[in-house]
């Protein structure tokens, strides 16, 4: 039978059950990332499990998130995860070498491999013809310990590109397209997979931009043909013995299928606070806007900065603005340089910043209260930017460079007759810049043998989990809505991250955006505790802690009623029960400290059926999506307690 | 009579008193700087002043320390200080334009003129020729407001120069050799004056490196002659039609004498944790290094950056190591950039920091916990840099690179054999970049009296100020010992610093080191109240919040056994009365609660006498050391109503 690209990834990395829709597979996976933020709690599952080397065919340890370094913490954990790399056979990538996706694309990305990454943008990978899956820190430590990862099946997503891009128009407007169309939740258990005539016109790293938003769309991947565009990349890159063409058969069918005319796009924008918030630039012209930033895992290629600065060239950006740039990575700042464009760029007033995610992640570059920031990066959740009452919204390159010259929301498209601008198109160098002395390949095994982890002050050990209990009486501590996102159950930025390995400590921010006492009621809840959502809860970053810290309070269970994947994963993998309402109105009649209770817990996970129990004495009935493996993790406590018993 | 520089300076702007040394004298001040950390409160002055314009030749405000945005308060504090240059009529330097002292000299350094700064190291423009002096934030808004600035007549420090200097020897060298002999006190109540034939060899961002550092010495001011150096760097900054020569006469005299014989120099490095721990680098050689920073106001020059990227071109740092460029201003950057030394550093491994102060100022680049950096700053003091144990060294580029190189300390006079490198001597560039569209002019009074002030949600007006009363009938909230210090008073750090713009928010922290009921207590004691206190009371920082957050509470007097000079002077400023027991055994007595009774206090001050009142019923004698211009600011409710009555 004809294959999708997705198929046949799929098919050849599959180790267990049978590749239907919905069905729990097992995949061998051969690279894993993971970035400063996720890693050092990786790290330290792997020192847990007392693993002594990874089995992966390699793994990559990123420092691009923690890197302002306002006091020792973020320094000692970059030294922790040198350190954790070197003794268990990692490659370590150091701070300042840049956002880990765009650099492992550089570095590793290779047609047909299986990479999973503890940061939901790993999905970016799939620009190359890989199968790329942001997944929770906990399935990264498994992996590299031999394990398979295992997934639901996804259905296959195919989205037909055809017609020819209009000038001001590039990538990320397509991938914004998808999202006006289709929502933060419309790739939802998909793998997103484009074909079609207009593929020829997006480079690598244009798809990688289409790629990486995938995660915004809840997608399970995005993957592309490795196909001559993959070809050119490699090659472009040093590493063109490493292609290989992996393109759908003809006549391979999508379980579902789009069309986009790419000749009918024009320039869009997320409005603040969601990634889904698209509309036209046109319909929002005009106003008014205090910062712009360019950068991250979202526009992260050359081109993506080289066409800011050709718009800037020779140009004043506009009075009192902030125009911020992030270089993707040491080597893009070095293209930069090289080609020009960053001297355009200071020229025209930018401050050039450190590479990494920077802004994306709320390290710096806050803007001013309630004044619009407009960003070339993926998320726009509220208060992701550190500003309590912040205005962001999500553009192109060329949108973001409009607005930087004019100090207003701008169509780029007139700037040809405002500015007397055409389209520029900057020519790409035939090779990138090759700046990798700090991307430290993995140490030999007996040198690694020797190697202490080195561990600051704040570098705890993981906490013990116990087993769910058989019977909950226990309060519901937040009744929420929908779309509540990882951002918002445990808040990122430079407050909080720097205790990402100190779980007690980190414990305190849990859930205070929505409620600033949920940690003292939680300790007040000795029995433990629920919460109780609507749609797509835990959307957004794959961040372990806004499980693990919960737990740590108390959380046995979140009912919701339903979960964005990677989050929910993460639920099992630590042990809450992720359940849902049979019944959405079951939500709607519950209030924040209702008695919730459930019995016969253990029996009702094994035997597959519903749960039925009470809420404030209203009987409601609960489903779960529990694999029997997934199943027998969460009465182990957990996965990692379930790995030491079978140790 | 032949004069020395300093004097024909001080000469020029004597507008008040005879210049003996350790007279009070007035003078005139024509510029003004301000940076963001201390400018806000300036701002703030000026508007309860009721100023409508300034009275400077130019006053400028920089945004240059609180550059990292991790939330709203920076960036809104941006925005206010813009809003406020806009209002009052100063420059403006937009945040990314870079550190204050380089960028003020390149754009508005005149030889002849007399510039004050609330910052330390503004004494680093006597490198063209000026007297610059850095003062508190209220001294600042005084001048603005066209009051002379009052100092004690300095002593004047002749140091010579002779001799030339080594290669791998630069400017650094030659401050840390004063601070090597002299220490960290060695400058006090001394302007430094260097001259002699050796001179001819330092360039003028030469002598701003040892002119900032002259801080670091306690010195008043440093002062440079404005000769040929001058000269050629006001050409080369395009503003050469500027220059005005200043030379010390044929046989001036220096009240003390010093001689530097420059070729007998070597490379110097202070070890942690002060500017005064001097020794040679050899002595300290093979020490392990994971840090070194580049940067800051003491090391500013385009050519101490270009000298480490010709150190390191084609080679890489070490290992492990973060070598951290903060490049100076925009101007600096474009320069690093168009003389190809950028693409050296980022290519040898560097990472590449926005322009401003960053790490100097504990801005991120915190080092890991007991882990060595070397930088090229001006200060070391313990957890300046923002880690708890950390272990800062300062020295000069050269040494710095040689670290970057080895991941040592390393005198980089071996770099010749070992790395086969001849000192390299970096062209400068006949005119520097100017890029300046974010530097920008006042506003034309007409259009400025529209401004309004643009006050994010943590920006409070001051707080009214009325005058102390006749009668105080009031409670001693506290009752504490001697050596009580700015710091207990009111703590600085990360906790408490961003409500600097906020009085009655930063207010809360008021003396809760000492009693955490304080400012409870105080808003219960609704007729004011005051605290007594032992000897030496308000020592450490000269920090202005100290008073104006206890004043804001209801604070009308602090009655002590002896008080600390700056913070004697800050009480008087803000309507505070400083009264002193004549009898110290009456502290002794006294008890927190007790009732303070004074009367007739105007007349009292007036006259000059003692006051006479009790506590909780006893008779108690209490002076004041007062000067009749202060017992006016006192009976106004402070110098800013008072300068509010003159205008």
């Amino acid at each position: 039978m004809p294959s999708t690209v997705a198929q046949k990834l799929i098919a050849a990395h599959l180790v267990e059950g049978t590749p239907d829709p919905g069905a729990e597979i097992g995949l061998r996976v051969d690279q894993t990332l993971t970035q400063d933020a996720t890693g050092t709690m990786v790290m330290l599952e792997l020192e847990s499990m007392g693993l002594d080397r990874i089995r992966t065919e390699l793994s990559v340890q990123y420092v691009d998130h923690n890197l302002l370094q306002t006091d020792e913490k973020n320094p000692d954990d970059h030294l922790f995860l040198q350190s954790a790399a070197e003794r268990f056979g990692l490659w370590f990538s150091q701070a300042g070498n840049g956002v880990s996706h765009p650099v492992h694309q550089a570095h590793f990305g290779r047609p047909g491999a299986l990479l999973i990454g503890s940061d939901s943008h790993t999905c970016a990978a799939g620009a190359l013809g890989m199968l790329a899956i942001g997944v929770g820190g906990l399935e990264i430590a498994m992996a590299m310990a031999g394990q398979p990862l295992y997934v639901s099946m996804p259905e296959v997503w195919g989205v037909e590109l055809t017609g020819t891009m209009p000038d001001w128009v590039s990538a990320k407007d397509v991938v914004l397209e998808m999202l006006r169309r289709h929502g933060v939740s419309g790739g939802v258990g998909r793998i997103i997979e484009y074909h079609g005539e207009g593929l020829a016109q997006l480079t690598a790293m244009d798809r990688h931009v289409i790629a990486n938003m995938g995660a915004e769309l809840g997608a399970t991947a995005t993957v592309f043909p490795a196909d001559d565009a993959a070809r050119d990349y490699l090659e472009a890159v040093g590493r063109g013995d490493q292609f290989e063409r992996w393109e759908a058969d003809e006549g391979a069918e999508y379980d579902h299928t789009e069309h986009i005319d790419l000749s009918q796009l024009e320039p869009l924008i997320a409005m603040p606070s969601s990634p889904g918030n698209v509309v036209t630039v046109a319909s929002v012209a005009g106003e008014d806007v205090a910062q712009v930033v360019v950068g991250s895992s979202a526009n992260p290629g050359l081109r993506d900065f080289a066409v800011v600065a050709e718009i800037l060239e020779g140009r004043q950006i506009a009075h009192g603005l902030s125009l911020d740039i992030n270089p993707t990575s040491r080597e893009v700042l070095a293209d930069l340089i090289s080609g020009s464009w960053l001297g355009s760029l200071v020229g025209a007033g930018a401050r050039i910043h450190q590479s990494g995610c920077m802004g994306c992640i709320g390290m710096g570059q806050a803007p001013a209260s309630g004044r619009n920031s407009l960003r070339t990066m993926p998320r726009n959740f509220p208060g992701r930017s550190g500003t309590e009452e912040d205005a962001v919204w999500l553009c192109s390159p060329e949108t973001a460079a409009a607005a930087a010259l004019t100090g207003k929301i701008t169509d780029p498209r007139t700037l040809e007759d405002s500015h007397d601008l055409a389209y520029p198109r900057p020519a790409m160098p035939e090779f990138y810049s090759k700046v990798d002395s700090m991307l430290t390949a993995p140490l030999p095994p007996a040198e690694a043998a020797q190697v202490e982890l080195i561990k600051g002050p704040n570098i705890s050990t993981l906490p013990d989990f116990s087993p769910v209990e058989d019977e909950l009486r226990v309060p519901a501590l937040l009744v929420m809505g929908d779309d509540v996102s990882t951002d918002e159950i445990m808040p990122a930025g430079s407050r909080v991250l720097p205790f990402r390995s100190n779980i007690p400590k980190i414990a305190e921010f849990s859930f205070t955006r929505i409620d600033e006492t949920y940690p003292d009621r939680s300790r007040e809840a000795e029995a433990g505790h629920v919460v109780l959502a609507g749609k797509n809860y835990g959307q957004g970053s794959s961040r372990e802690h806004a499980v693990i810290a919960p737990r740590y309070l108390g959380l046995r269970a979140v009912i919701a009623v339903s979960f964005a994947r990677i989050h929910w994963q993460n639920l099992a993998n630590f042990g809450i029960l992720p359940l849902e309402f049979a019944d959405p109105a079951d939500l709607e009649a519950a209030s924040a400290g209702d008695e919730v209770v459930l019995e016969g817990i253990h029996d009702a996970l094994r035997e597959g059926g519903a749960l039925h129990g009470t809420i404030c004495g209203r009987e409601v009935t609960l489903t779960h999506r529990l694999s029997s493996r997934q199943v027998d993790m969460v009465l182990a406590g957990g996965r990692i307690p379930l790995a030491a018993q079978e140790m």
